[in-house]
């Protein structure tokens, strides 16, 4: 049984915390976080025992160290932690990039690096806050582990543990490869539904042009109402990749653009009938 | 009470067929179709009385006609109507672009162009054929028609009860402002969702990448599934303001592409607030 310190009992942090206790993973769970109001919801709504009171202590003696706090802070909480971080204590985060949060552990953990494992659960969504946490967030839903060849194995077995607890199905791959992965099939389309919405924003006609917009608008865009903090977050740590795939993505606008200005009909058709395909085939 | 022939009894011819029925704005519905086994679907499902066995009297007799099929078929079918076109009939259509069609039917209907108006039900679905019409479908559902100078008041006024019956919201424009506003909010997003999923499809690693794609991604790509052949249709018929919409989108990547090459955090983060203002507002 467990001691489980949590930085950050929001949706993630709370809904792992939930399925630790009820799996009897952990015995006791700690949270600690910048907004009050979010740790009292945490206590009413039973995800955590306690509030840190001697975060000092609560680092020692934690097995288990879990930073689910927004990305940009994560520099700052492993050097509140590294000072009194034992040595049989696992660390794990829950960020969407990867590649910077390895970069940070390295440097501030230095020869305790072993004990952190880095991990992105895929099962966001647009809700906030410890009062959307839920037991099932994790059921069935992919979880990524970025261990590489300083991470004890240790560190891999207990993280890979608390996760199946919560039902997830764990998945391990270098943190390069993950950030590649999810500039892909997750940032992009972020960029190109933001896009799109301010494109739409700036145009003198907006309220018409969104009057008349229908069920299709509404899917492609809803990932653009999502934290836009947050996601300036993710677009700057995994830049490169990101780059890259605009890059590729403008190439593709570029050939189709020039497929309809010569009305290519079997190019566009070619086009339309892969992604159709391979999007009725993924469904 | 009206007799309505219905080119094309599928989603949308269907569930028009339906409203008409029950609204007791019809007292005979008539179905044409190259698809014999949807025309007896929809004799099966009671959206039609009876399937055209005398299409020359049946044109001649209807005092409605709605051209529901792919509208790469609008020309023929409207060709295979002008010789029997009584004077009392009205036409309409409900296809996806307006200015292709206007121009055909002032073409080939000469001076009866006045009995015919096109509209736009904004009620589509991945689904498809009359075993998916439905009562409902246009339930408060927008539909825009568009008449010009040359329609009559009796085409305005027949087609308008037509889909109120049906429960839809009515708003008049033009065919080119029609064309313009779903450029943008509809024709653009889906050559986008189309590009994205055919970009990935390429890729040597594009079962991984599907892999690990998630509900943002889900929903995003949703339109990608749509009718390849339908999409080509629209693409050429609405080249003009699809060829503008792509300029200008590219050239909201490009903005953002460089400022997330300067790491120019207020232009990125503008621009994400924009959106995320924009789309929550609307939702």
């Amino acid at each position: 049984m467990n001691k489980i310190l949590i930085f950050g009992v929001g949706l993630i942090g709370g809904s792992i915390a939930l399925a630790a206790k009820k799996s009897a993973f952990a015995s006791d769970v700690v949270g600690v976080g910048r907004n009050k109001d979010n740790l009292y919801d945490a206590i009413k709504l039973k995800l955590i025992d306690r509030i840190s009171d001697d975060l000092k202590k609560d680092i020692a003696e934690a097995h288990i160290i879990v930073i689910a706090s927004p990305v940009a802070q994560f520099p700052s909480i492993l050097k509140t932690i590294q000072p009194h971080l034992s040595s049989h204590t696992i660390i794990t985060d829950v960020g969407s990039t990867k590649t910077d949060v390895i970069k940070s552990a390295k440097e501030i953990l230095g020869l305790q690096y072993s004990q952190f494992i880095g991990g992105h659960p895929i099962a966001g969504s647009e809700k906030h806050g410890a009062i959307s946490a839920h037991i099932d967030l994790f059921k069935n839903k992919n979880v990524i582990l970025t261990p590489d060849e300083d991470t004890s194995s240790q560190a891999k077995e207990t993280i890979e543990t608390l996760w199946k607890n919560a039902g997830a199905v764990v998945s391990n791959m270098s943190y390069v490869d993950h950030d590649k992965i999810f500039s892909t099939i997750s940032h992009l389309p972020h960029l190109l539904a933001f896009s799109l919405v301010d494109m739409i924003t700036q145009r003198a006609n907006a309220n018409e042009l969104l009057k008349f917009a229908a069920s299709g608008f509404k899917d492609f865009t809803r990932i653009a109402a999502s934290s836009p903090e947050m996601w300036k977050d993710i677009t700057l740590a995994n830049k490169k990749f990101i780059l890259e795939d605009i890059k590729h993505f403008e190439n593709e606008i570029k050939l189709l653009k020039e497929a309809i200005e010569h009305e290519d009909i079997k190019k566009i058709l070619t086009l339309f009938e892969n992604a159709s395909k391979t999007r009725n085939k993924w469904s």
